[in-house]
């Protein structure tokens, strides 16, 4: 089993110690534990800022080397409060677990896992604790997998042992049917799948990072979403799911809802509505870095066409005159931008196929007087855009129109 | 040529821009710098902090892991500033930079230094920056060299690499005659010899570690003891320290007046005077890992002698019992502890064979009241023991006598 530890989970010894009982306790049950763990608090956030302060394009090279030495840290103290425990512990580098990675500093990618070392110690009666996010290139250079690259460091590794689930721990107790700040009778799920996961947006989601999640997927490796604080049973995400057993697979099941504030609405106008438009409009984006996420095409009526999308707060003043250079081009009319708004999303299974899912969700906004300003669906996923003011009126009405406080709704 | 810079040479990200500014000009000034860097300011004694906070008994593969992670990001630091300054550097960690040691952690031996990644970074002409004090087992784990090991590590690498001359940095502009905090006259030495060096005492002299020097001093490397901070020339170590060319090879050449407060004093009264016991007392002090300094025994009168030894402070709890315990075993008739004695020694090339330096000493001592309350010579040096009140007018009185304050002192 591996057992991965984020930031807040060992921000200071106390904490560590916390951790350490938890791995004691969790071999105690005859277990045989693997531990991943992140660097301390904020110090990831700490060697950023001293590597602005010395350079405005630090190498990547170094900044891997620099970044890397907070989970080294980690992982040593980890080990000693284990020992101290009398639970015999060593750490291991990325390069001493056998992560071998491109040469992509700062973001690299996981070539392969070789975890010799970590078989030996495990076979030994050892808990082996590998440091987070980090490898070693073919270059024997050390490199980071970038934020977020310890879940996918923990996941990589469950893999690579053939363990059947990966823990996940953090500062909350899993995964809710809606942020539990908004909707105060939001609910944790027991289970959510891989697909759901990825689809639901920030806000008030313990979400792993993107990359694990899908790693996770492809691989079949369960996740358990769990709190480091409460230790308390927290959400296991799978391949299925909720939709596991009591349930008539032809049913639409509706998890989750959740919003996101950090986005930014774009719409360029009048669009003549010719093949390679928009490809050239998104590439140019793509080009400017800019991560395009929602994107909305109205239907085309007299030869022009009107083109939405949603962008990162801190991306729409790259992205804006990206947009209005390549209005120019095209000959549209205009581009507008509006930061005021947010997304709400309705999460669930097999929505596609069941409209009634769709109709609920438009007629309880409408019966509270929300404007809907961009919808968007995927297979498991409605989402609406509306003014920021209004998410937590359209947030709580949703959990309460498909009664999420009391479990998954089944719509037939 | 190698560059060590200290811990509060780089103590935070504008002292790294400062360093990295020196090593550019090294540069543009026709060098080829290979810089050793320690952990910045006092975040190794953070890092030891943190494992007492976990552990009583921290693994020792744990604390090197640990520690070493300091070295890491300040090598990452510099040459993050390097760069931005547009000398290209590169950063090793010990083992990147061919350090193998033996697997005795938080104290390991260097076993063999292969500096092929150093060798080539220097010809592609970067600048190569190690992270000081650490290297790879042979079991593939990391170790550290221990405090001070950034000085040995520069020397190492500089025997290694062929360089004549080994810069360490530090926050002192040089070795002085005296430590400046209490003679206001002490004058910066030009040179001084390994031996001179070894036998100055801690107090008020920026000393490198003692393993360095030793190293530098087998394998030939000068060092140069210098300023982080103004940047001036320091003082050069060198097999033959000030008595190269203008002197006399017979003259004796006092250098300078150290002393030590950090020292507490034993006697064992009444040994009886019989072969081997001096031997079991000090092996069963080294038993109980005391760090004895000091050894004097006088001559037997009547079948009995009194053996006096210096320990450090902090030790002189656990010399006692050993003591006492030994004391009856031999039949002793008691045993005497004083911590409030001090060393005050002065230190120069060919006073053995020069008594004049030693009745010098003895007149000076005499003349300011002081009494004297053990001696110890060597080749290089003589030492006395005094009450640590007179520490002050003992040292400026010496300094005095052999005029130190105009130059090295030329004894006939």
């Amino acid at each position: 089993m591996v057992q991965k530890f984020g930031g807040t989970s060992v921000a200071d010894t106390e904490r560590m110690r916390a951790v350490a009982d938890h791995v004691a306790r969790t071999q105690r049950h005859g277990a045989r534990p693997v531990v991943v763990v992140s660097a301390m608090g904020k110090e990831t956030d700490d060697l950023l800022r001293a590597a602005r302060e010395v350079s405005a394009s630090p190498p990547g090279r170094e900044m891997d080397m620099l970044i890397t030495a907070g989970e080294r840290k980690a992982m040593a103290l980890l080990c000693m409060a284990l020992n101290e425990m009398g639970v015999g512990a060593d750490s291991f580098t990325g390069s001493q677990a056998g992560f071998v990675t491109d040469s992509t500093h700062t973001d690299a990618k996981i070539l392969d896992v070789r975890p010799d070392r970590i078989r030996a110690a495990i076979d030994a009666g050892r808990v082996p604790v590998v440091g987070g996010a980090q490898g070693v290139s073919h270059d024997n250079d050390v490199t980071f997998l970038g934020r977020g690259g310890s879940d996918t460091t923990a996941v990589a590794l469950a893999h690579a042992l053939g363990a059947q689930v990966c823990e996940l721990y953090t500062d909350v107790s899993g995964v809710f049917t809606s942020d539990p700040r908004l909707v105060p009778d939001a609910r944790k799920m027991e289970r959510i799948s891989f697909d759901e996961l990825l689809e639901m947006t920030a806000n008030g989601c313990p979400k792993p990072a993107m990359r694990s999640v899908e790693f996770a997927r492809t691989h079949g490796v369960d996740l358990h979403v769990r709190s480091a604080f409460t230790w308390e049973l927290g959400t296991l995400v799978t391949t299925t799911g909720d939709s596991t057993e009591e349930q008539d697979m032809e049913q639409a099941i509706v998890s989750a809802v959740t919003h996101d504030i950090d986005e930014a609405k774009v719409t360029i106008l009048g669009v003549p509505d010719r093949p390679g438009i928009a490809a050239s409009l998104f590439r140019a984006l793509a080009d400017a870095a800019v991560n395009v996420d929602m994107i909305v095409q109205n239907t085309s009526a007299d030869g022009y066409t009107d083109i939405s999308f949603t962008v990162p707060h801190g991306e729409l003043e790259r992205a804006a005159p990206v947009c209005e250079r390549m209005a120019t081009e095209v000959g549209a009319r205009r581009v507008s931008t509006d930061d005021g708004i947010a997304r709400v999303s309705v999460v669930g299974a097999g929505m596609r196929s069941h409209p009634g899912v769709a109709a609920t969700v438009f007629e309880t906004m409408a019966a509270n007087d929300i404007n809907i300003e961009m919808i968007s669906t995927s297979a498991i996923r409605i989402s609406c855009v509306v003014r920021e003011s209004q998410v937590e009126a359209s947030v709580q009405a949703l959990h309460d129109a498909f009664s999420l406080a009391d479990g998954p709704t089944l719509v037939d």
